[in-house]
């Protein structure tokens, strides 16, 4: 068995809680798609094209993932994909609730399709890309919620 | 890349909410190991070989499922068993606060298992074990709640 | 239209919580039915027979609402009495929680019942049967729990 | 006793989950008003008119039905109207939050005002207006999530 | 041991909400430093100076509170001004879920830093400066959400 | 202005969550009272006795915390022992709800007596003494849960 799977999400820039996700999930499914969000109309502050290159670089060592940009009802473009499954990390029983509801949703437009929920490291709980981006702008410290590799182009940015 | 994966549970009885999340399992993931906790100190309405009969009848159709008893830690059963994930359907909030400890526990026990949690289908939302055994116990009719195949002989050791 | 609702529960022994519910209940509906769970097997403080008693006096100045004994399952006996809607009383998530997969399970045996909430008064948001066994078994003051008309013979049974 | 209630919102529009709560509430009320919030500040998909348009035709078979456009204080409103409660359906713990606070701000400012709650049909769990809004912008197919008879009208404005 | 704590908070305007929870930890630590965000990018109903202005008249009995506008990094600030814990009311588990990332997201900035939590005083669980700008635009009566030294103040500033 | 607090709980054993939260408030709080409940009808793991000695060790260092058995209602107690408020830690959403009944309830027992709330350290979000013993009980390590000083006594006990 083959198992496609897809985290989707804005990565508005990359956290460490994301690339927490993928790497588990990389570590469980055949092949993982980062689905980035094209959102234009939400006024993104990286560009899809930039969110994509910080995935490309945060992922760098996971053989089996594949950075995409995505638009469009994500229902449909599992199916055109072959993709089984939505994988998504719950922080906190909010997010739950919506993810709950979108996952009902999703099930509905496409009956094949699942959503499986993994639980966020508690290192990562409470961590977010806006609660990043207002640090950043507050002139604080984001090392520790960043990766490495991509911390000092989105400092850069934020700025 | 073979992923094994676990479902554990009292099953006492199985109802069509366990045969959905076991089902689902088994079409994303190689193999799905049931495990039926045998805990006779907790006073279950079925013993674990009953419990285990009638998982089997309700699975028949699944090659790849399999029904075992289980006792002890299950973050060292899983290692033992070459296990990668555990599989649990999430009906509510409180059973998502409740399993998302159990998460972070597991993880700490064995920080190689994950927890991957699945949505209930709307329809079994409100479907447990100890809510069709009530429901039996007061003279109601059950076979909405559990498989056909083995309702006689679940309403019969009920009433 | 005459509508007759149900306010079921164990009321053991009833509260302020209790009669307010009631109270709000009986100035919507033409008919308030106050359903005493009878369940011997789970050792109330107080008998069936008390606790009908306690509430008829509590509920002594409204009419349309009758005391009753019940046991079975909700869903028939709403049905042979001709009962459109259980009403019951939320004080927190928790409560919503359970209730909610209540109702669900009781629309599914008895496709025409409904159930409705109503938030409980401030006031009483903390209180519980439980609770005020706890504090009168320590000594404590329950006259703020609940009614004044059956204040003693609660302390009185609780001591 | 003539109880008449009020199901407040935007309507924004109509979907199946509205019209399930609507024909549940007329099935237990003499007198429904589906109050249809007039806030052009918020810049709805559809006007005012339009929204009590298409719920007038959702609504057609309903003879205790009547809808309205609102503005203003609720508390107010219903107080002017003779309205007793207050109609809303939950699906989730997150609406249960909202409308609990909601729920007591109201009997603050209108202490003879009830807020009563149905849990949503299951089927319908997931659905809000602005999913079906995100849905129809998206190219999906709406028709599981609004009635059959504005089905085509909605989709033509959304478009 | 001299502690002083920080009840941080938009203000916009003060409720008898935060006026209660603002005594209280006036009663339980030497200091207590109200901290007026200072945020015209959110643009406020009423201006840092007027915020400040309103709670200085509002908690004019308490010796030990002092009123000060602040931005930047709440986990830099109490740094500088030697405060160990930011005090919270809670009023429902959607402000649990929110603060409790925020806490844990300040400690993780600041290990030093505690944030603790008080219940609302059940009177005022409904109240948020939101709600009664909201009741001032529509023309109802906010007298019993706001402290009746600055209700006039407010009730001008909102029409 | 000298404060005193008190830390209420079973101890059934101690873990590393309880000695973070005590030793969190001994640098809030002049005085800090851990009020190990004496609950003998609850059949303890460990006695009154042997919970308050292992606390003793387990907080060794920390001048400011004295441990006492307790028993009666905690608003009394805290009354005659000059305790302004009850400090608890937050794990969840579940605890929050309970804990916030709780604290409304003690508010009306004695009006003056605040209950705080820490949120618990990210690493000790799963942790409980029923997990801990659950999981000696299946032979699983538990050093990374209990205090160190205490490791063998507790696991001794708990063979």
């Amino acid at each position: 068995m083959k198992t496609k799977v897809i985290c989707p999400g804005s990565f508005d820039p990359v956290t460490l809680g994301h690339v927490d996700i993928i790497t588990r999930a990389s570590k469980m499914f055949d092949s993982v798609v980062v689905g980035v969000l094209n959102n234009p109309a939400k006024n993104p502050s990286f560009t899809t094209e930039e969110r994509i290159e910080l995935l490309k670089k945060a992922t760098a060592g996971l053989e089996n993932v594949e950075i995409v940009a995505f638009d469009g009802l994500l229902a449909d473009y599992t199916r055109e994909r072959g993709i089984t499954a939505i994988v998504k990390g719950l922080r906190a029983v909010s997010d739950f609730e919506y993810e709950f509801q979108q996952a009902l949703f999703n099930k509905k437009l496409n009956p094949d399709l699942e959503t499986l929920f993994l639980t966020s490291n508690s290192d990562y709980m409470y961590l977010s890309s806006s609660g990043v981006k207002q640090i950043a702008s507050l002139g604080g410290d984001i090392s520790s919620f960043v990766p490495e590799c991509v911390h000092d182009e989105i400092l850069k940015r934020l700025k």
